[in-house]
């Protein structure tokens, strides 16, 4: 069981939501597990007032934040974990059990760290484009007949894992590093990529897939805060480097 | 994870459900975990004509069994979990936090039980009086603020611990025991009411109360297959000569 000191470590992000009825059963399950920062990314404006004003909504609508892109939402996270179903998409990064999560939360709460569970859009889930920006993929091991899940039942299963079956007592003892946020990763691979091109590295046609084959990678080292700093200093002296050589020739 | 022939062992049971949608959302996360054994019990004809009728309605729904009553819904079962929070209502039998659930329902398993989870209605739950045909109460641990989850939303995470949770290998080296099903506790329970009457045990104005302490009761003890004959024989005797000893006297 997660403290409610835990419980503010942890957010629920909502990509694109399209019916208000869920965005709202997204809302209450987080209330009935003791959570309050959701993020709404792009929602579509009358779908997202009708969820605001309907009768009974949960406070949590009101204090939401609305953000345009989901690396927004997450850009102060530093463990973002996609939902979704393997079946429908051959994932590109880790594919993590529901119930074999606990131990990824517990260690990020020994960190310090801020957690996002993002969930994509009713019809389709998320986008390849919103998964490269996970560091790992939660998958509810659903009945091959029937995988789909609703998205406010998925909602309530994920964050009653996530907040009764995670959470550990004494973390004073163990050994402490500050993870890197989303934001510092996607200033690290903004900065990769520039070095790729003045290194011309890519043909321009290459350059959108290989930029999406980073931050997967990227979120699978998951660096941490000291490396982070280590590889931006690194990539911007190489940057520097080739740009003079560049000039200079 | 419950493999699919136990999954066959697990019930789901509805006690009038009031909303269409609710009723469609259950059904769907009982697909979502393989599961197909649905029973409704007094649901409102209108209420129960749209759900089966709704555009997408899971084929669980056309299968259903209806019945007028609980006792008579659960008649089969050998462990019964109605659902509910303990802050509405203070329980009379045992509650079990969801994350506890796991042992009984491997107990049960491997006795070949049929394990009932009952949900109430949506505005205020199961009655006490639904509550006294259930062997414990399950409560998911919510916060205080806002402990009353959503129907679907509980069906969801309820059936999620029970099939992904639950689950043993190796069932074959446990000690054997055939429980009783309900309704057998129902046998006994009657028969014993009818020997409290017949003993002039307790004013008329007591009966109900102290048939319904009864119900509690039996459920705790929990009695196999073989205690309750042992038990119904010992009660059948003692009524039998009760009447016996009224008639000569």
């Amino acid at each position: 069981l997660l403290t409610q000191d835990q419980r503010q470590q942890l957010e629920v992000v909502l990509v694109r939501p399209r019916n208000p009825l869920n965005i709202g059963a997204a809302a209450r399950a987080m209330a009935n597990f003791g959570l309050n920062n959701l993020t709404v990314v792009a929602p579509w404006e009358p779908v997202w007032r009708e969820a605001k004003s309907a009768v009974g909504a949960p406070e949590i609508l009101a204090n939401a934040r609305l953000t345009q892109t989901l690396a927004e939402a997450v850009a102060h996270s530093t463990l973002v974990l996609g939902t979704g179903t393997s079946t429908t998409r051959k994932a590109e990064q880790p594919v993590l059990s529901l119930p074999d999560l606990p131990p990824y939360i517990d260690g990020q709460l020994t960190q310090q760290g801020r957690i996002a569970i993002v969930f994509g859009p009713e019809k389709h889930g998320l986008t390849r484009e919103d998964l490269a920006l996970c560091h790992a993929m939660i998958e509810v091991p659903t009945d091959s007949v029937q995988p789909s899940m609703n998205l406010g039942q998925a909602v309530a299963v994920c964050l009653y894992e996530a907040v009764i079956h995670c959470g550990i007592s004494d973390i004073s003892s163990l050994p402490h590093s500050t993870p890197a946020t989303a934001e510092r990763l996607d200033l690290l691979t903004s900065l990769i990529d520039e070095v790729m091109e003045a290194a011309r590295y890519s043909p321009a046609s290459m350059r959108q897939s290989n930029l999406h084959d980073l931050r997967l990678m990227l979120r699978r080292f998951a660096p941490n805060e000291p490396d982070t700093r280590r590889l931006l200093g690194l990539f911007r002296r190489i940057l520097w480097r080739l740009n003079n050589l560049t000039k200079t020739s």
